[in-house]
């Protein structure tokens, strides 16, 4: 564990009361990076969410400009010193508090947008429980391809259709073939489908053909979202072969709105662990550091609310719960490191997807696909809705939070999206 | 064939002396669209190819602003009256000479950019000659999966490392995995490729949610460049399974400077053709309009010059020749129809890359992976070398250019790429 700096001491108080109740996703220890408005017209600012309130940055003198990308781009140390700027201006008994109180805006009234230009995003692959069980489905024979534990598995992913929490799209209609059928028909998509995943976020760039070492990986990485990669299971098991996912995966993904610092996750890091037999990383994947503590704890949950529920004003049921560590196989460090080792230049504010984050436990899994087997065994809603996969109108929200003895909990947020009917 | 308008007279000529010598990639008839600057630090502006020249758009008095993004989301009518503009001022007897040679720039003082600011790329894969021959390479049992005849395949690549012609890359490194290996090891690509692609560009976006039917989906389309898309295959082999390409492709990937228009294309339309035996597209991938002349007859070669050749003074030798119409099993617009038909948005300057374009004979193969066998069968050089696969010094140079009875020649121009060694 590196030693923490003052940003994460347990007893600092804001002077914005929300931020000091307990259970709070956004202490004064958290500190997260976003984009909001007051109107639909009006220019994206950044801000910093404390409590039920967002710090306009600019408004509080401390940016001169509203472009996430470049703010992203600074390095470690200005960040850190960014960082401490803020934290001490929020903190209880500080100077700027007359001043800065007319820098904040109410979460309720802001409009949150994408918190960056996304100029790359790629998708990874993390989960070795979510890639056996899904991988049982569409090869029985061999779910765990033997690439999987050398290679961090990746694919570029769209990003002109990921849209922020509270995004609703249209179910996607396309191509689809049942085993028994001699052709393929064409119609909305039977088994959408949600994952589970954590966003990671690159903060500097790196110049084409200089890939970014082991040791130098963490310093690129600016902080983590939530991030729900949508799947239509029917057209993806149909186009993905050889060149893999496609329109099954492209018609929406979303994004929580706050970008949460490693800087604010330095107290929830976690050793890198491996079953004993499983092959030790290749050496560019591979670092003392990595292992002690490259991995981060966070816990993740999953809930779901029909249109049913919401007409009756049920609130949303949890359908999982799982622990980052306990699901990934791979750390952001090794990711930004394996994205690097063939020269290809990763840029501010490109997004790295965990992949599905399934926990070892069938109760931990990170989509409808493996909680009901493939729809074979739909889950039972307390309601007694039935659910294979998603229906129109169903909002999936997913939370995430660190907590451990001795340090503030912090929160990701939520990210919440609708689906809604073809056509 | 459409009624060509008057910008395709062959009769046509301009005051650019240049452009009207025989076997000129761009006469009057072409008019291409690309950003150059004339040092390192200056921004790009837009500029069109005429005969060696440049006219620099906004000196003419012609755009306001160098947002090629912007240009390129114009509607078929403003793209149409502003090639009208700036054919009858370039043409013969203008009015505009006088004022319009002062915003002349030679091409061979200008440095040229990547086109537009490319939001996302696609890599389709269109050839199904390509498909076959590779398919037997990674799949000796399954070539040609059961989808191909049904779903334009297509993937998600990396927008980042897109460079323009002149582009210099270090060989990958990466893992890779000898078939009698029982772990992988590390190490610079030994199976360095290049394929060649038609790049297709996207011009007015869609909203998230709305299809582009296949009857609309020309009027989405900008225009083309050659584009050759690296690949390291022994990365590929390893890494490709089971979600599709990653390090073996977003390393580099090489654009031709000018974006040839649609409009320029239209005297060069073909009819979209299949073998009877081969399914129907299924609706909405099938149109009248896009059987007639959905396709673009462009013909492709693709040559070689390796260090020695450089240093002994030698130009480049051909390795291959086809033509996009004998080599695509898509058109462009059922790309796009495809692309779309989930929801996803295409954005103005989005690049559709065609995939390999491999013709049905061998020699007309999109690369090296093809011609040599897999790398059994090296190909020999009229200077007595050989090569399986790229090599350090080596440079890639692709041409495309149209040409029918009728019409005036128009080329695409080239695109060239070196090999630089790893490290």
């Amino acid at each position: 564990m590196t030693e923490l700096n003052d940003t994460h001491d347990p007893k600092l108080r804001s002077w914005v009361a929300s931020a000091n109740q307990a259970g709070c996703d956004f202490p004064i220890q958290n500190l997260p990076f976003g984009r909001f408005s007051h109107s639909a017209d009006a220019a994206p600012r950044i801000g910093v969410a404390i409590g039920d309130r967002i710090l306009d940055l600019r408004r509080a003198g401390l940016i001169d400009s509203d472009d996430m990308n470049a703010l992203m781009a600074a390095t470690p140390e200005k960040r850190a010193a960014l960082r401490a700027l803020i934290s001490q201006g929020l903190a209880e008994g500080s100077a700027r508090q007359a001043e800065w109180e007319s820098a904040l805006v109410s979460q309720s009234a802001a409009t949150m947008h994408v918190p960056c230009r996304i100029g790359d995003y790629t998708d990874f692959y993390t989960s070795v429980h979510h890639a056996t069980t899904v991988g049982k489905q569409f090869r029985p024979d061999n779910p765990l391809l033997p690439n999987y534990k050398w290679v961090p598995i990746g694919y570029h992913g769209r990003a002109s259709s990921i849209g922020v929490s509270g995004q609703r799209f249209k179910r996607p209609q396309g191509q689809t073939k049942a085993p028994d059928a001699a052709v393929p028909s064409f119609g909305p998509s039977k088994r959408l489908d949600y994952e589970l995943e954590l966003g990671w976020f690159v903060g500097q760039g790196n110049a084409q053909g200089e890939p970014v070492g082991i040791g130098a990986a963490e310093s690129h990485l600016f902080g983590v979202t939530l991030f729900n990669d949508w799947s239509a299971r029917d057209i993806q098991g149909w186009e993905y072969q050889p060149l893999g996912p496609f329109l099954s995966k492209n018609f929406a993904s979303t994004l929580s709105p706050w970008l949460v610092t490693t800087e604010a996750l330095a107290p929830f890091r976690a050793a890198f662990e491996r079953p004993a037999d499983d092959p030790r990383p290749l050496p560019y994947l591979d670092s003392e550091a990595n292992r002690a503590q490259g991995a981060f704890s966070i816990e993740l949950e999953v809930l779901l609310q029909t249109a049913k529920m919401r007409e009756a004003g049920e609130v949303p049921v949890r359908l999982s719960k799982t622990n980052s560590t306990r699901a990934a196989y791979w750390t952001p460090a090794q990711l930004i490191a394996h994205h690097t080792v063939n020269g290809c230049n990763l840029q501010p504010g490109d997004l790295l997807g965990s992949g599905t984050l399934s926990g070892p436990e069938a109760v931990e899994a990170g989509s409808l696909m493996e909680l009901t087997n493939g729809g074979k065994q739909p889950i039972v809603l307390p309601n007694g809705e039935q659910r294979s996969f998603l229906e129109d109108g169903d909002t999936l929200v997913m939370h995430g939070w660190c907590e451990r003895a001795g340090a503030v909990r912090i929160g990701l947020g939520e990210v919440s999206g609708t689906v809604l009917a073809a056509g």
